[in-house]
């Protein structure tokens, strides 16, 4: 496993630490916020808005790659890069997550899951060996191993089962990347995922497990998926206490600006969410004042902008009448410019917290932010 | 009436003219495309990407916006370009057409239209008075009369009729122009409208009228309602030759590629239609190697970009497959970026016809351009 990640500051007050995780897609500076594109796009941005927003690393899905346009497409346009035209590095998961919330339409044996498609009812079959194919195919610079991702609550027996199989998937996974390797002309990098639901004794299984067989970088995995939030706390202290120190740790679909600024704090590099595109699709705006819902009819006659304090066209160039008149309307470009408001947030969320990590006032810097952004609106 | 149309050359081989009309937001060079900005936004795309685009005028509908976000909400904030950050020329409508479309929920009388709002029923009164003090609050460059639009087809008494109530709205519009004047700091113009259905002589008589009353510049309504395309043209051509030559002549809501250019021939010099982003939300790209439908499964493996002879982000820098990818999954991207190909055509269009009229090759370009457009998808 090639030595990727370079630990540049680790705060004295915390666990928060400041790196660089190197791609060939470039350098990407943690702690770092990854918008989530799904189907090959960020939702309702400009693949051109995304890079002046600052965003060096992007999520795509997939499970919902694979269905649609299909891996015969992504391989045909040489890659997933190329084919969404985006310069910048790309993480992909696995499809377990996906594949897993399909409740009712999947079906799982040692080898790997069946299930059909939401598009069109079709059967489909993944293993720890195809979903890396895929990715091979998507040509990620850092590629996600199969799991699953336990349901909340679940019991004990539940939860070890699943670690069992996980654990000899992310073998698979493992050794089907070492007999392969990339297929393009960039490098690829692939990340083991620690489970174990809230089981503080499964959780540190998981990860041992994981360590044996070795990774680029390690995620931490079903969490934020309904427990409190200090349960969520708790369990990202103890897995960041046993991963090593000179490699990335990525916290998947968390969450809130809270939420990660807790976790920058216990020592997360890497973060990703739906939130700030989903939100914004009901009118959700994340700023530096606090959250604001823009259909409030409190706004309609409202001249200042979006977030003076965040530096993109979106927060900088509208007033909240005229988003909200956009939105009240149900056009588009409201959900546009709202999606890549938050977008840009939760982005300078993340490089404020590493200059914070850096110039040695993360603890401070936070608790300031905190107070005025729960405060404020 | 100010000067502010200058006749830059008269084609020598057809009616066709380049101008340049000045207004406070910028000098319009004709022929021009006017895309529609219907509620204070054209659809899905971004101000600064309509000014990249070339976009020098967009529309606004007085209907729309006098209902929503409402005159009180526009006023508050100074007029319609500072409302949308729009630092462009603006064309608002009277919103008549909108009203005589609401066929089943509006009454007539001598002194304008009742009609009931399609957003929540309430009941309203247009006046020529009030439509002109809705597009002073506007503050659009060019303020258009209030006319009826009518049906297609109607009967010549019908038009008759509604001919000489026009005559009366659209002085009445001017007295109260005249009377009030500018509401910002930038000055403003008034077009008058000549209707006349399918009938040469009422064709005649409407500008006739309209002229002895005097506008800033003249449209053509009522064509492009599903008469066939021949006859759009002779009612265009006599309408021109009747026209001053020295004022600007807007055709409204024409049209496709093809019924720009014919009309280019008879001496038009504005155009405004909803065709390019209508139409891109059902996936159909205007292009200069004809018209595609983006959904055909032949564009699923197409690595060729949207066009590469129109010089837009959207064009130039993504896949057809990419964004048939895109508008399959549903993504509003796909419908962005084919919405800023097509206006991005729309606008080259016109600009290209203006560059062949200057250079005196206008009718051959045009007969090799449509021969290409026409023969090659």
């Amino acid at each position: 496993m090639s030595k990727r990640f370079t630990l540049e500051k680790a705060d004295s007050n915390s666990s928060a630490r400041a790196g660089v995780l190197k791609t060939d897609h470039g350098e990407i500076k943690t702690p770092v916020f990854m918008p989530v594109g799904t189907q090959a796009t960020v939702k309702t941005i400009e693949q051109r808005t995304l890079a002046d927003l600052g965003a060096r690393i992007i999520l795509g899905n997939t499970y919902h790659l694979y269905l649609r346009p299909g891996d015969d497409v992504i391989k045909y346009f040489d890659g997933l890069h190329k084919f969404m035209n985006w310069g910048g590095a790309l993480l992909t998961d696995s499809g377990g997550y996906q594949v897993f919330s399909l409740k009712d339409i999947r079906k799982i044996n040692e080898n790997g899951v069946e299930f059909k498609s939401h598009i069109d009812g079709s059967s489909h079959f993944f293993t720890p060996q195809s979903v890396i194919e895929s990715q091979r195919i998507l040509g990620s610079d850092i590629m996600m191993v199969l799991d699953e991702c336990v349901p909340y609550p679940s019991e004990k027996k539940y939860t070890a089962d699943s670690l069992k199989l996980s654990l000899k998937w992310a073998k698979e996974c493992k050794d089907y990347w070492l007999a392969h390797g990339q297929m393009w002309e960039h490098s690829q990098m692939l990340f083991g995922i620690g489970q174990g639901g809230m089981f503080a004794d499964l959780r540190r299984e998981y990860i041992e497990g994981m360590l044996d067989i070795g990774f680029d970088g390690y995620a931490i995995g079903g969490l934020s998926v309904g427990e409190p939030h200090e349960k969520m706390y708790e369990l990202t202290e103890l897995s960041t206490e046993l991963l090593p120190k000179d490699q990335a740790r990525y916290l998947m679909g968390v969450g809130t600006p809270e939420n990660i600024l807790e976790c920058i704090e216990r020592g997360i590099d890497m973060f990703d969410c739906v939130m700030p595109t989903r939100n914004a699709r009901n009118g959700q705006l994340f700023t530096t004042r606090g959250k604001i819902n823009i259909r409030n009819k409190k706004y309609k006659f409202s001249k200042e902008v979006i977030d003076e304090n965040i530096d993109s066209y979106a927060s900088k160039n509208f007033s909240l009448g005229y988003l909200r008149h956009l939105i009240m309307s149900k056009e588009t470009l409201g959900i546009s410019l709202a999606s890549q408001h938050n977008v840009a947030f939760f982005l300078w969320l993340a490089r404020t917290a590493r200059q914070k990590i850096l110039s040695g006032d993360f603890i401070k810097w936070k608790k300031d932010f905190l107070d005025n952004y729960n405060n404020s609106s």
